[in-house]
């Protein structure tokens, strides 16, 4: 099935990418007045195959796991916290549900690979599916994190959950998410074998660790990279022995967007170390991608650099959840509207 | 009237910014995690004096008026194209008109200095109000822009504008907005004096023009400044010296929301300026205003540094209108929310 995906993802549309650049060369304003907003409008039009888009149904896919490494120390909150914070997603405690409530985005929380199992869905206020593909990763300081069937399957459930949504709900576009404590290590990994950044380029607090417990955690990576020896240009193979359940889901949501010729909006550092894993798989994806905000983590500039994507915010934000691809969403809306509804010189009978 | 104004504007609670940043910490969230957002909420509950801020009633005051000294050949358009494009606001063709419908923000275009006499408002679309004191300033290079008693007429028609709204539509927030052709070119005039920055450091492409260009519109205002010397600590002897109508307008805005215990969104250089004058007259505004983006105009910058303010956008826009204002608001309402809305570790019931 995920060959089937990789080999059906086509370009977005020259044709209109080019007329989208002459309208708005010709809008009422000075040249090129509102800066980079007119390129996230140009490519929502090649995106889109129109010179009107309009973003209406949004969707934010919130992808969970957890991580065998966090018993080498390298997260300031227990494993178990991914499972409480399930409770907290679905009942609009948290921070992402909050701000896409207000945004009116639907909230769609998937286990893909979570110690925890969910044991009351009772009234919940948002989408709860089940996955699951590993009960938590492996130590990858000790053995590899996963199988590489399992990376198959964990980016295929992120396929599935995000095609099947995108059906149901005529969503034009979609957002990416994630809960799991600890996964700015296996992020880092990937980073740093992708990207061919040092481990400690790609390294940063986290949640909160103190500067040596950063130390302790460049460590970790060091070792399980030494012990796997992933090889960059497969990203399955990195994403099985470094990476995470979520981060596998992440690269589905993104590959389905593309393969769906809607845009994808990714959040912070996890979400990039996704993007990542689905730039390796087909390189065209990239064309597909908004970059919400720029992390306060380190590497995350690291990795945006290497996909080539200029971050829409700059807020020193490191929360993830998808909290900044929510942000980034009405800014993405009005660069629709600028291209679709300002009028032209010719338009409104001004001289230029 | 302005007097009355000045001495009622008092400082935002400490009380409640103290509150809200007990809050921010014990937020269900790695501490601080979204940055630069909790600022924005804590300087929200400070203002309002609640922890719970909410953003409903949005309006942006584009202040209109243009510039004799446009005859010095410092603006790639002539000055007739102030009046052309009131049409265009006014019937939803120009880029604020537009970012604004879809933001849901009432649109309130002024004219307070003018050449033009808009002649149809039949059927127009947004608010159209004639506050006119100059018709037009005068050349800076040859006389004052104009007089101390016009500089002040400017700012108490943006307060009385801004008042009027504000309690007849109940605005719990207020953004700032210009048209002018030429208004680059005073705003540099009013920085440099002002901050004490070079005139070289102030001056920009403005609505584009060439590298020659800039070098002569520095010349203009060099000599405008040498002419008339104004005093720094005196915004009304800048403002009249070398300021402009609708810089004036928007100090005035300023004022009547701090007046009014509500946040003020400043758009780019031209409202910047229009701070530096609100600023001069009284300094408490600061506490009172978000700076929406920073501009491409490269005295932008240098100004919000003045002010101690950080600018939430960098879209490398360069536009005006409260183009960037309106960007920026749905980020100031997600700031509000967040801290209204997400739960602590406590309320959520989940260890810290």
């Amino acid at each position: 099935m995920l060959n089937e995906i990789l080999d059906n993802i086509s370009r977005p549309s020259d044709k209109f990418l080019q007329l989208a650049k002459n309208r708005t060369d010709n809008l009422l304003m000075p040249h090129k007045a509102m800066g980079r907003l007119h390129d996230i409008s140009e490519k929502l039009c090649a995106i889109y195959e129109t010179l009107k888009p309009e973003i209406k149904n949004a969707a934010v896919f919130v992808m969970a796991g957890d991580h065998g490494v966090v018993e080498e120390g390298v997260s300031p909150f227990p494993q178990e916290v991914t499972g409480l914070m399930f409770n907290a997603f679905l009942n609009d405690m948290a921070t992402v549900s909050v701000l896409g409530k207000r945004e009116g985005i639907k909230i769609i929380l998937t286990d893909v690979g979570s110690k925890y199992e969910i044991e009351n869905l009772d009234g919940v206020k948002n989408e709860f599916l089940s996955k699951k593909v590993v009960k938590g990763t492996k130590n990858f300081t000790k053995e590899p994190a996963m199988t590489r069937q399992q990376a198959v399957e964990c980016v295929e459930a992120g396929i599935d959950v995000t095609l099947k949504y995108i059906k149901e709900n005529q969503l034009d576009i979609v957002l990416t998410g994630e809960m799991g404590i600890g996964n700015t290590t296996p992020s880092a990994a990937i980073g740093a074998v992708i990207t061919g950044n040092s481990v400690e380029m790609m390294t940063g607090k986290g949640a909160g660790l103190t500067a040596e417990g950063v130390l302790k955690k460049i460590e970790v990576i060091k070792k399980g990279l030494k012990l796997h020896n992933p090889k960059p240009d497969d990203a399955l193979d990195v994403l099985a022995k470094v990476g995470g359940a979520e981060i596998g889901a992440i690269a589905g949501t993104i590959l389905a967007a593309a393969y769906s010729k809607i845009p994808v909006i990714i959040d912070g550092f996890i979400s990039t170390a996704g993007a990542l894993v689905a730039y390796k798989l087909n390189p065209i994806v990239k064309d597909y991608i908004f970059a919400g905000h720029c992390s306060e983590e380190p590497g995350h500039i690291k990795m945006l650099e290497y996909l080539g994507l200029e971050p829409i915010l700059n807020l020193k934000m490191r929360l993830g959840e998808g909290s900044g691809a929510v942000l980034a969403l009405p800014i993405i809306k009005q660069a629709a509207n600028l291209i679709s509804n300002v009028f032209t010189f010719e338009e409104a009978g001004i001289p230029k």
